[in-house]
């Protein structure tokens, strides 16, 4: 909790006066501690250290314009290796506990990933997500690799997708067939459809490649996908080895400072010893061998490895809402248009209330998710830790494997999903200005977008989070360690309940209100996809499409449900549990209400379906709240704004300065960009000679 | 209609085998009989003609990656100029009837922007808009500008928005003060804020501007806004004038072969005669003058330059909307992921219910939107057309224009809207190869989504369109001569329907159903938001209030619910009177049934909360019909997306191509994109000289 007499000035101040002063001064609170409710003070210590060295380092200077591809990777790569220069992780953080060494990391991500999100991927492809990948999958001869990393002696990446397969990794076609008489793996891609594709540093720098191939030993037989860590470029001079065909698979949507790659391997040979070997092996002779020792370890560096990953992106995209609800708030308060008399004043659009409909409850997403992605992290790195630290450590993580995956899987497409519609909400809401390059909403638009696909496609993750939610709701014992689904103990009761109830019980001004609504929606969810199934597979459907074909019916909206439930509910307990003054407490709560409202609102079909809602009472009121909510908020949106925006250098918006001069900061930027005044070259070329300038 | 021995040999043949084959086979229809169904024959033709003439000609070859902004300017001005050379207008169209020569334009125009939008941009901001503007406001003596912008003499922009005024154009705040001395006006720019900009043509190569100022006389009076053509750029040098400061925004999100600009004038003179003087004049001596004469053709020339922008708009949407679709639905064929069986074969994504739930609202979409624009085009054109006929043009006009205003501004909404969204779920349906430059998806999002915002921002025409409706619901008297809320009459009976009595009288199967189901909801809506606001003013609220107050409440669905049900009802009007074969009549239906169950899924809330639904008969029974007509439409979907796909090369997406071998050119993308194979230029940047390469 923040203490009255904190120190708090490695917080930038604001600038003071310009036209958002006026809502600055309604706030009955002080941004910076608030700031400091929704992300923890070390945390943002590291970030501020980070964007002020980024500041600071004229290679970190945003272009002006977005570069020619080739130079955007050009810049990207030369700013990974600019990283080490920077200092950002001190040395001491390998003293640190496995969960504080993760999160410092991940505060350098988040930094980094709100400057340039080429850049923090570019970083995590090459050294995060590779490391945990040999953690995970190799041994004690491979940890050399981890150490090249770090020292950007080997630039890797990660093999696994190939052109056509994707989600479905299992079909990987990519083999490694053992010769016993070199004690070599030989590489092939048997055609094109099965090249890596879309590898993430492979286009023109990776050195080393952690491949997923089919592990063929010299009888002919499969054993299943492996790990390979195989040479693709000589280091020394960036060419690469004969065997390995690879090239750059060109200009994608964004994210351009990344070189994603395609490689075809012709008969490709590489020692024994790059195969990760961690959980099986081959011997010299060509006999293979499966071990299962340590299997705790096995599987949370698994379970780190992939989860690691999401909750990487569920940060990120926690802070993308933030830019680009703070882009729209900051806007939304300097733009005035129209007014109630024709000659008269115009108004702030802010003041509308079709306005702050449209973009409120995404200002209350950003802070509800900042929280909620925090607590989330913390519950996974607590599992995490208690594995590494009992004596039956593989007991706690099967436990909890299964419901953390589930709950990652639901939040990523929930948190992603929330931002690009946020982003797009907010350059509509910025009107044409909005569409300047300048204002970063394209930008942010095209690199977040890839966010809905990679690292487990929404749609897919979706279904493995409903599969686990419909295990549970048949299963006669809850296996809900973390507890996400304790409230399938009352389930029956809950069925039950319905809005006059409900209203009755806790009160619309209640918190356990909303979270109520919730746990009947996802019973009754539950309980009619599971009925849907079971419906299916009585008809004799196969398993496969009975789970598809619930999918539109329940399932789909399930895993959503399941996501905001948790969101809302850890939002509800960490705020609930602070002890602020009034002023804070009613913002936080304000910002509750509206996103939970506003949530509920879009579940409103299946509760008036369900039976839950009958007649105009529960929409009139969950309306009549949500906008009575979003017109208290208006008077401090920009405040909250404040406490969630990064610093104007990474947020880098020409229409959302900190100082709010919008106007006069865009007639800096049309005034200054490149070539603004100058007559295009090729003028000649666009003159029709015959013009008798007689007009 | 088409006669079974028409020639359709214009319409180029598809490639033959390939994966497409499989479901291109099962349709029992002929994809370009259904072809002339969703367009007209003669526009059809135009379109092939200028798409055959730009693929003819080397400077309209799509480039392999962005190029350079200045560039991609240069290209694109390059490109209006070869326009002539192109011949695609012939000089005969000038003896065809007003709306004859306006269709055909509008035929090229489409063409041209499935191609380009900035080229088609360009043109209509260079000629049509500009020719628009001088006819409705213009006399005699400026009618030589209009032959000047069409051969190119003089670059023309239209500048109205101001750095501080968009939607709000009354507020415009630049000055053209009449100096009787020299017989001249006096542009100013009072201050920054009041600079034009956003100014498309203007940035680079506008020679003349036609400008919205204040008219101010000598004597201190404001006459209000008039037009002005004040010239910018000498057309034989492209150097700007001393008094007019003129530059370029710089880069934008998409559109960036459009130079948009800004100019800011100081004490800049122009001559008197070029104030475009239809309505109002300034005497040489300096006396302001209005004259009212011709009032109908001024009102038609009004709205002819109003909503033909708009008009445009959605055609150019809805064939946006079908090369989203036309993408998603060949990708889904042709991609597999996953099974039921962990070894066996891989089903096509387009086989999972979920995909077809995602994507074929979209395809369904496009057709129903391609007739519904068609339907709204030609009741517009005849408008225009009946009040130049009829001596009693002027009543003709005033009668319709509200209406046609109303519909124009509640559909571009809807539809721009609905292209956004086809583009963001296709790109996501389409997964990691969907984000490809080459897959366009990208760029059109990009390209698109100003089309949200220009032209009236949605949002602030919604409320133009609920106003004139919610005028419609108060009247005594219904002004609605085009009919499309003639349904109001039975506003009691209407307001007393629901689901199960909708449902006994017309039956799920029949084209009634959802029309009646949409009239119940728009008199529901009206009803109730005419409530809400007459509450509010009772309670002594500002009417300026009131109705912003009642946007959320019910004004911003119902101007949506209108427009669909203006598409559904034409679509429906339409396929029905065709005299076609069983078997195109099936699938026109199949595609209403989609899309109309999809849409009346999207205000299930309402129905609900209004009464029109109880239980959970009603949504179970729409989400069965969507899904079952879903499933119908996923044999023949193939054969649809071919119907209003344009070719290969205006789609111009490497993952749809009309031949289906996805992965064939997903391979030849990738080994020929600039520098696939090259070593960076930089790689001695990245490499860190201690690697010691033990690696």
């Amino acid at each position: 909790m923040v203490e009255d007499n904190e120190d708090l000035s490695f917080i930038p101040d604001l600038p003071t006066g310009g036209p958002l002063a006026v809502y600055r001064k309604r706030a009955n609170f002080d941004w910076k501690r608030l700031r400091l409710i929704f992300e923890k003070k070390q945390g943002l210590r590291i970030k501020y250290k980070v964007w002020h060295r980024l500041e600071s380092d004229p290679l970190f200077a945003h272009p002006a314009t977005t570069l020619p591809m080739d130079e955007q990777k050009r810049l990207c790569a030369m700013q990974v290796n600019r990283m080490k220069q920077l200092d950002l992780v001190p040395k001491e953080i390998e003293n640190l506990s496995f969960s504080a060494k993760t999160k410092y990391l991940m505060y350098i991500n988040e930094a980094l990933a709100s400057y340039s999100p080429s850049l923090s991927v570019k970083i995590a492809l090459g050294v995060g997500l590779f490391n945990n990948a040999i953690r995970a999958m190799g041994t004690e001869k491979h940890t050399k690799y981890i150490e090249a990393a770090w020292n950007r002696e080997v630039i890797t990446c990660l093999a696994i997708t190939e052109l056509s397969h994707g989600s479905n990794t299992k079909s990987i076609r990519t083999t490694a067939t053992y010769d016993p008489a070199t004690q070599e793996f030989v590489i092939n891609t048997p055609d094109f459809e099965a090249a890596k594709c879309w590898v993430g540093n492979l286009g023109k720098t990776a050195t080393v490649a952690m491949t997923f191939a089919n592990l063929y030993t010299a009888d002919g037989q499969n054993h299943g996908l492996h790990g390979f860590l195989i040479p693709i470029r000589d280091p020394k001079t960036l060419q690469s080895y004969p065997g390995v065909l690879v090239g750059d698979i060109g200009e994608k949507c964004g994210l351009n400072g990344i070189d994603n790659g395609f490689v075809v391997f012709s008969n490709y040979r590489i020692p024994r010893d790059n195969l990760l070997n961690r959980t099986s092996d081959v011997t010299p002779e060509g006999v293979y061998e499966s071990m299962f020792t340590e299997p705790a370890k096995v599987l949370g560096a698994a379970l780190e490895s992939f989860s690691a990953g999401r909750i990487g992106i569920m940060q990120e995209s926690a802070n993308t809402l933030c830019s680009a609800a703070v882009i729209a708030v900051r806007y939304a308060a300097v733009r005035k248009q129209f007014g109630p008399e024709r000659q008269g004043d115009e108004m702030a659009i802010i003041e509308y209330q079709l306005h702050q409909y449209r973009i409120f409850p995404y200002l209350a997403a950003a802070c509800v998710h900042k929280i909620a992605v925090e607590e989330l992290t913390n519950t996974y790195l607590e599992i995490i830790a208690r594995s590494q630290a009992d004596s039956n450590g593989f007991d706690v993580l099967t436990q909890n494997v299964s419901e953390i995956h589930a709950l990652v899987s639901a939040s990523k497409p929930r948190i992603t999903w929330a931002a690009r519609d946020a982003i797009q909400e907010a350059r509509e809401a910025c009107g044409g200005h909005g569409y300047l390059q300048a204002a970063k909403l394209g930008q942010m638009r095209s690199d977040h977008d890839p966010l809905c696909t990679y690292e487990g496609d929404n749609n897919v993750l979706g279904q493995q989070a409903s599969n686990w939610l419909l295990r549970q709701w048949r299963a006669k014992e809850l296996e809900s360690p973390i507890g996400t689904v304790k409230f399938l103990e009352n389930r029956e009761e809950l069925l039950q309940l319905n809005y006059a109830q409900a209203l009755q019980r806790y009160g619309l001004a209640s918190w356990e209100f909303a979270l109520h609504c919730y746990e009947w929606l996802l019973c009754h969810l539950m309980s009619r996809t599971s009925a849907h199934i079971e419906r299916d597979l009585a008809s004799g459907m196969h398993r496969f499409e009975a789970r598809n074909n619930s999918q539109v019916a329940g399932a789909r909206e399930l895993s959503l449900a399941y996501a905001e439930y948790f969101a809302l509910s850890r939002y509800a307990a960490h705020v609930r549990h602070l002890q602020v003054e009034e002023s804070y407490g009613q913002v936080l709560r304000l910002l509750y209400d509206v996103y939970a409202m506003r949530l509920l609102e879009q579940h409103m079909t299946t509760f008036y379906v369900g039976g839950f809602g009958v007649g105009d009472a529960f929409a009139n009121a969950l309306q009549q709240r949500l906008l009575q909510s979003c017109a208290q908020l208006k008077d401090v949106a920009v405040s909250v704004a404040d406490a969630i925006a990064p610093p104007d250098f990474a947020l880098n918006s020409v229409i959302a300065r900190a100082d709010g001069l919008l106007y006069e900061n865009l007639q800096k930027e049309f005034m200054t960009n490149e070539g603004a005044f100058q007559r295009p070259k090729w003028w000649r070329d666009v003159i029709i000679p015959q013009a008798k300038s007689k007009l």
